[in-house]
């Protein structure tokens, strides 16, 4: 009898646990995180042209343990350095989910389930979409890429897409 | 008997959505947030110089209502609007708390029951010393006040410390 609800106030605490590690990842990801998706040139592609969604977090090393709490929390992605020969004392690390499987059946359900708080969301909301639409393989078509690169304008990113400013594209799209 | 359960079962609910506030903010501090101590000139101050310590996060105006949390929670600090007249879209917000009794009270205790996961909760720990020494008026004695700029040169920050460098504190902690 003792022993069943010794577990039962174990399980409460990893539950507790649980929400608090869930909650930090969506207010650390709200601050650090960026749902991006890029389209290269590729001549590899049939196109020319490639979609590259990624999620990804950056930080010093010093803060590299912050960046392994997401790969052992979403058991999936991968940690990369990005040595550095300036004037900063360190190198930086970038935890990455390039897959679209992985984004499909971890990031994407988990903040769909918790919600970003910050303007982020609406990034989300896209970046959601795009890999949505790339599991559907509507990237493989011409309309449906052209679309891909018209959500991605609407994110919260700088440069004009080169793909869509393209003469080819601007071409195609007339 | 029914009206105690329901009792129950809302306060358990509102545990956890207090802890998801609280593990979102120790998240999106350790992203975006920014435990700072700079000494500034000020002729109005016995010394010449002024100990200005902050709390504070910063913020587009599209995630203002993500710094509103912040001061909901907290309930201290202001929000404070830059405003842009350079090429970005939108305004920026600070949410800065800036009292030593606030800071005391209210931030200082948070961060020590929630701990931060990045490198930053080595900036917190010396701050938390700043304010600690402040609260015990120590940086109204020029020793005391000495060793507050020493220990912000142990903070993460890029420049040296103005006071430290001013020729007349090197002539007098010689």
């Amino acid at each position: 009898m003792e022993l069943k609800q010794s577990k039962k106030v174990i399980s409460a605490d990893d539950q507790q646990e649980r929400l608090k590690i869930e909650s930090w990842i969506v207010g650390f990801t709200d601050g650090e995180g960026c749902f991006s998706v890029s389209i290269l040139k590729n001549n590899t592609a049939k196109s020319g042209w490639q979609v590259f969604p990624e999620f990804v977090i950056t930080q010093g090393a010093k803060s590299l343990p912050a960046l392994e709490i997401f790969k052992k929390y979403f058991k999936c992605g991968k940690i990369f350095v990005n040595k550095r020969y300036d004037n900063h004392k360190e190198n930086l690390y970038r935890y990455c989910v390039r897959s679209i499987c992985e984004l499909e059946k971890s990031i994407i359900p988990f903040f769909k389930r918790n919600k970003l708080k910050t303007y982020k969301k609406n990034d989300f909301d896209i970046f959601s979409k795009i890999i949505d639409s790339m599991s559907n393989r509507k990237h493989l078509t011409e309309k449906g890429f052209v679309k891909i690169a018209q959500l991605i304008e609407t994110m919260n990113r700088k440069k004009k897409s080169r793909f869509l400013e393209s003469s080819e594209t601007k071409r195609q799209t007339k």
